[in-house]
């Protein structure tokens, strides 16, 4: 089996109920992951050819839900429901990191 | 604050009790993690310079613990304490995935 071409990590860290920091989790990223997994396989890709992880704390918690993309290291910040389908069509299929979502403005 | 030069990602993922497949978790990756942390400190290292996280399952479980090195994408099986400074002394700080650990053998 090749390598996987992409890697899409979605941060799905979670806080105790009533934490005053904000999380990943909370902000919905376990729903992002199903939808980016469940959007590779409507696109046709075949199992492993992009994996989608779960990660553990990646950083910018006031900014997420945070998907980064490997091996390009895209950081896309705040992605919505509505943001995957772009994340697919243009940076995976393509290759092409999608410049609305403002990749990588929460190291600028 | 710039990005990682490097993100390090160990899968964390364990299984029930008594499950019947191996996991990264049982075979003592969350020890991984701490060590490649401290290893990072101990370097001298600045926080953020190297990004360690955990991961959900990987995918190869019975080759675990696996640990892979972005934007590289270096892949590596059976990871175990004493590969720690390796990876951290000749990947991390030379930039050289450590040949002695058979990087990306998972993918052969």
């Amino acid at each position: 089996m090749p390598k996987p071409k992409y890697h899409i990590m979605v941060c799905t860290n979670t806080r105790p109920p009533g934490h005053p920091k904000p999380s990943c989790g909370s902000a919905g990223s376990q729903n992002l992951l199903m939808a980016l997994n469940m959007g590779l396989m409507e696109r046709g890709f075949q199992p492993g050819e992009v994996l989608v992880t779960g990660s553990s704390c990646l950083g910018p918690c006031e900014q997420g839900p945070t998907v980064v993309v490997y091996p390009d290291g895209t950081w896309y910040s705040q992605v919505k429901d509505e943001h995957v389908a772009l994340i697919l069509d243009e940076h995976i299929k393509k290759g092409t990191p999608v410049a609305q979502l403002n990749p990588d403005s929460v190291w600028a």
